[in-house]
This record gives structure tokens, C-alpha cells and sequence, in this order.
């Protein structure tokens, strides 16, 4: 560890002797190295945080007494919304695990996968859920029989370690997903894990090709001059405005989701809109999965993963499409609604706390039920396979004030 | 289309205007415009390809004769497999339609789709299964009802015209997918699609990021001093061995899968390897999905799309691992094969030209089904999280001429 800081401060004397080529790489070397800092400085308040945890354990052991610790519960139940705070908070319901006879075996598991995460952060390594579970096979009696019980005590962990503000990426556990791709008008900065040396990423120099979103994003800073970024479901419509070159005229990032949004690419778009204080409009199919699932993941969060939303959301987000009353404007080819999506439409007016505190996603899925009918981003090709850029994106985004929160 | 042509011509002057950097960039923007070269080539092959094959029908109706189509059976029945050769291909057996009042619609419908592909090359420009389905709704009574319709007439198209050597993506039809992501010692040459100008994507510059490949890659050439290909079959893995500079130590080119190969990522690996004459190097999942699926797929293609593979598989693939003897060897945590691994095993055995036509490959199963576990790459993890970097695949590529057919 010693020997990897080591490297990193003279790398980081040599390249700042190197002479800087502009003001705006001067200013974002500055900004990675302030990224870098704030890191170090997570990365410290992290391993205090788990120490602080593990200290308790053992002193309640010292005393004799039963050492505890006390955990959110990761439920809907468990969760609130407020529209100024903008995404699903998980609420004060705890459950304790005490150390008895019975338990011994989850508490030692619970200290040793926090004994990694310490380790991890030490030394600047990252590892996935099933990484964490294979490692506990050398942990003797303590190591895990199914993934899914390491999955549930590292789930465990990071809503213990969220209610201190910790993130999951901060405690170097990573997801196993691919990132989304990204494409346009930014500059990623990403320092070396091991000289420092920050590279400069520009993604408008990936051709018909894009730039995929890493699996840990916390060390990333950005510029751009870009104007919104555009988020986008299906790989192919993200193809067709990258390989047209969409981002140039409209003056954007596009980032294409591929479906629910990973954890990675979820990240990636709240640190950048905040960072760079950019708007984020989501262009996605037009059905109840579309809106519920993955616009509503992206900008509030998911139920049973409350604890991460304050990290992983973009409350910011907005709705450009395809909007039930497109379907009538565009006049575009439908498929009728099936019994699932009835059913998640119905459960998100009835049961979802962010459809419940707007009005106008209420109005537009009661609108879309009535119709009984539903359209995918790409029936716009219905009017030419490039109505999409040359008339549809360009109409709507003179009218952002329109789009539904 | 004479427009955009002018236009490239002009950037193309523009760009040799420009004094090139170095013999390699001199080399690779030569190699660039050959692969444009043969492009246009091709583009005009199919062109003609597809009217003639109009032109048939359309002498046929005024000799007053019934016109048909002849398209390739598309199962597994119709497809052969040897080793000289390396792929599976597809077999002399056809269907015809013929016009009738029955088929009149279906007839009409394949017109049009071949009419929309013979656009699609004179505008450079390209369409998803989709976009293709959601275009039909313009056709009035040529339109399809439903997109397993066009998805089907896609597909006999494609098989059609495969046996004139063209390809799905010449036909300019684009899988909807994402494709698997890039790092290492490789640039991709790019030009672009309107000036023709050529990007350089330097897939050494992309820090804990990646490059993430685009649905069609046929205008893509490359420049490398890699010394193979290694293809990963998780997100996890190659997150690890990209983060750690896997690419620098050993002198090669990574790239995730994610799960069985798209189109797009196994076109890409077999173009950069045939083009660049580098071996490729599979490092998946010891279970029988990885094997005769992911690298089964990858290396011969698969059976319903046996048409496809002569462009899309990469025959000159090695299995690197895991393999059921290191297991053994590296005494790694497994589960119990599921009833579904057996089934599949023991088809793979029984059905697969390919693993019928590999000794090797018989033994591996065998002694898979007889130790009646399976084990993840990850399981390595078992011996420290980097153990895969520092030990396994060092100890493994030591005995390339081991690693299974």
C-alpha cells in the first residue's frame, strides 16, 4: 500500500511537471485531482466508519454483553417520497442481529465481509458479489454456502453503512452488470488507480463506436459543453442518433440505458448532471414498463434498493417521451396493452409513492389504460427511420417545459 | 446520394491534404481506405444481387409465368459441420414460394423488405429488426402485423442472400443489441460515414472504461501489436483484468461478452483476428451453458442460424478455460450440475457436430458429467481476488497448445 502511494505521488510530480497544453486540461487536471482528493478523504472516513462498527462489537464483548448491530429494513414499507427531496428514502424501521448461539455463524460473516470491504479500500481494489462470495470460501467456518446468503449480508451492510451516507461503491463493492454506452459531447477524466496519471476520454472520438460506463464510477469527474443529456432505452435508436451524429447538432451526451439502467450507468448520469449541471431527458418506450420500471428507476430509485437511491438516482430526470399523447400525434402503430402491463400501470397509480405525488403521470397513465394501447421509441420509424432525429426529437425538445416530471 | 459522395470525396481530399503523423498512421489510413474500397465494392455487389433477384420476378410475371423465391431450410437438419472448414454451414436444402393468391401478401412483403435493404446501402444507412417492422407500417397492404412477420422474411432474406456471400450486415440490417465492451492494446480505424475522414480509437486511452463495439463493424479496420485476443465471459472479470492493466503485462486485447456473444461482438473479434492474424482465446464459466453455448456460438456459430456463421463465427478460437481438469487442479469451489446442464451435456455429446468432430471435447464433458459439478470463472476468487491476473491465466497462457479445440 505503502509502495502504490508512493507511485501515485511521483507520478502525479510528474505530471505536473510536464507542462499542462491548455487552460481547460489545466482546469480538469485540477478537477480529477480534487475528485482524487475528496476520494482519499471518503476512502478514510469509510474504513473509520467500519472500524467504529467493529469496535463496538468488540468492546460490548469486553463488557461481556451481547454485542448487536442494527440494521435498516429494505422494504416499500420502509420507504418515503417527498418531491424536494426527489427520490425514495429509506425510512428509521430497524432490525438488530444480537450475537448468540444461533447467530454466531451471519454475525462472524457480517465482520469478516465488512474485514473486506476495509481491505478493499486499502488496497484500492473493488470487488463484485460473486468475487465476495468465492473469497469467504477461505474464511473457514465463517464461509458462505449460496451466493445468496453473501448477497443478503452484503445488501446487509451497505444499507447499514447508507444511513452514514456511505455509498456501496464507496465500500468497494461493485457491480457485476456491463455498463450503459455513451456517446457525444464529453470529456471523462479518469485517473490511474495506480500513477494517478488522470486520462482524458473524449466521446466524440469513438466513431459509429461508444464509450462504456465502468463499473465503479466514483473517481470519474467530467467537462463538457454540452447542453442536456439524453438518455435512451433501446440500443438501436442510441446506434441511430450516435452514427447521425446527434449529439453534434443538438449539442448533447446520449447515453443509451439498455433497459433498466445499471447501477453503473445510473451513477454515472446523476454524478455528471450534477456536476456539470446538466438537465437529463429520458426517451423511452411508451408502456407501463417504460415509465414505471425504468424512468422511474432512473429518476427516484426502486423499492427494495431505498438505501441506495440518494446515491443511484437522478431526481432530475425528465420525461421526453414517447408519451401516451404522442401515440396520438404521431399517429403511431400500437400493440395493445397486456394483462402485466394493466396490472403495473394500475399498481403504480395505486401503490407507488412518486406516481402518487404527481398529477400529471397520473393523468397520462389513466390516458395510456384508456387507450388499451402501447408504442415502442422505434414505431416513430413508422415516418422514415430518421423522423426520429430530423423531426420528432428536434419538435419536442423546443418544448422541455412540456415534458412530464 | 451523389451529394454525400461529393462530400466524402472532399474530405477525403481534404484529409490526404493533411501530412499523416507516422508511417503507422500513414499504414492504417491506407488500410482504411482499402476497407472503404472493398466496402463500396460490396455495396455494389448487393445492390445488383438484389435486383437481379427482382428482375426474375419481375420477367417471370411478364412471361406470364408464376414467379418464386427459392430460400435456404434454416434448421439444424440443413447444416453441416467440418473441421477444415470450421464453421457450421448451412446445407443445400430449399423451400420455395411461389406467387399464388395465397401468398401473394408474404410475397409482396419479401419484395419490399429487399427493396428497403437495396435503400438502405444507396443511403449508407442501416435499420434494426424493428425499425425494419415499424417502416412495413407505411406500406399499406404490404404491411406486417406483427414483427415475428418481418422478423421472419428478415431472416429468409438474410439466408438467401448468405449463399451469395452477403451478409445480414451488407444487407444493412443491424441486430437491436448492445455489443460487449473493448480494452487493450488495439486502435480501431473509423472513418466516418458522411466525410469518410478516419477516427483512431485508441483502446489503451479508455482508463477503467471501455470501448463499446457498434452494431454494424464492417467499416472497421484495426492496428495492433497485441499478441492474441482474450473474450471474457463476464462483465465481473473483465472489469478486474481492465482495472489491473491485464492488457499491458500480457500484450494482448480484452473483450467482454457479457453472456453469449452478440453479432456485433463476435463479427468484431473475427474480423480484428483474421485481419490482424491474432489467435483468440476464450475464458469462460466451466459449465455446459459456457461451453456449448457462449463458446460453442462464438467459435462455430449455432444451428437455427447456421446461414450467419461463415461471416460471424471465429473458428480460429481456443478454449483457455476453465476447464473441468482445473477444477481439479485448482480445487475451486463449485456447484452441483442442475438437471438442465446434464440435459444439455448430454445433447452436446449426443446432437453437436461440433463436439461429435472434437475427441478432446468429448473427454471434457465426460469428465464434467462425471464429477457432476460446475464452476465459475470467479471461483478463482477463492485464492485472492487477483489471482486470476497474477497466477491462473499467466500458468495458462504458458501452454497455449494445450487449451481445448
Amino acid at each position: 500500500m505503502a509502495a502504490r502511494k508512493k507511485t501515485r505521488k511521483k507520478a502525479a510530480r510528474k505530471s505536473t511537471r510536464r507542462a499542462p497544453q491548455s487552460t481547460s486540461e489545466r482546469k480538469a487536471s485540477l478537477q480529477a485531482q480534487d475528485v482524487q482528493r475528496r476520494n482519499d478523504q471518503m476512502n478514510g472516513v469509510t474504513v473509520d466508519m467500519i472500524c467504529s462498527a467493529a469496535n463496538g462489537v468488540y468492546k460490548d464483548i469486553q463488557k461481556r454483553s451481547k454485542p448487536d448491530l442494527h440494521f435498516p429494513v429494505r422494504s416499500l414499507k420502509n420507504v418515503s417520497y417527498s418531491r424536494q427531496k426527489g427520490y425514495f428514502e429509506i425510512g428509521k424501521q430497524k432490525k438488530t442481529r444480537t450475537l448468540t448461539v444461533n447467530t454466531v455463524r451471519s454475525f462472524a460473516q457480517t465482520l469478516r465481509m465488512m474485514g473486506l470491504s476495509k481491505e478493499l479500500v486499502e488496497t484500492n481494489d473493488f470487488a463484485t458479489k460473486r468475487d465476495a462470495y468465492y473469497q469467504s470460501k477461505n474464511w473457514e467456518e465463517a464461509h458462505f454456502d449460496e451466493q445468496n446468503e453473501s448477497d443478503a449480508v452484503m445488501d446487509d451492510i451497505e444499507a447499514l453503512f447508507s444511513v452514514k451516507n456511505i455509498s456501496r461503491e464507496q465500500l468497494r463493492f461493485v457491480p457485476d452488470e456491463h455498463g450503459g454506452a455513451v456517446a457525444g459531447r464529453l470529456i471523462v477524466l479518469d485517473p490511474d488507480r495506480d500513477t494517478g496519471v488522470v486520462e482524458r476520454i473524449d466521446c466524440t472520438r469513438f466513431g459509429s463506436g461508444a464509450y462504456s460506463i465502468p463499473s465503479n464510477v466514483e473517481h470519474l469527474s467530467f467537462e463538457t459543453n454540452a447542453k442536456f443529456i439524453l438518455v435512451i432505452e433501446t440500443g438501436g435508436v442510441f446506434q441511430r442518433l450516435q452514427s447521425h451524429k446527434f449529439w453534434q447538432t443538438a449539442s448533447c451526451i446520449l447515453i443509451s440505458m439498455a433497459g433498466v439502467p445499471t447501477r453503473a450507468t445510473r451513477r454515472f448520469i446523476r454524478k455528471l448532471s450534477d456536476g456539470c449541471k446538466l438537465p437529463v431527458y429520458a426517451f423511452v418506450d411508451c408502456d407501463p414498463y417504460g415509465i414505471s420500471n425504468i424512468y422511474r428507476t432512473l429518476k427516484v430509485g426502486s423499492g427494495n434498493a431505498a438505501h441506495l437511491s440518494q446515491f443511484f438516482c437522478v431526481p432530475q430526470a425528465r420525461f421526453l417521451g414517447v408519451t401516451p399523447q404522442d401515440i396520438i400525434d404521431y399517429e403511431l402503430p400500437t400493440h395493445p396493452l397486456l394483462d402485466v402491463d394493466i396490472k403495473r400501470a394500475k399498481d403504480a397509480l395505486k401503490n407507488d409513492p412518486f406516481f402518487k405525488a404527481h398529477k400529471p403521470w397520473q393523468k397520462a397513465l389513466e390516458q395510456l389504460l384508456g387507450m388499451g394501447v402501447r408504442a415502442e421509441q422505434q414505431a416513430l420509424a413508422k415516418w422514415g427511420l430518421n423522423y426520429v432525429i430530423e423531426e420528432y426529437l428536434p419538435r419536442k425538445l423546443r418544448q422541455v417545459d412540456a415534458f412530464l416530471p
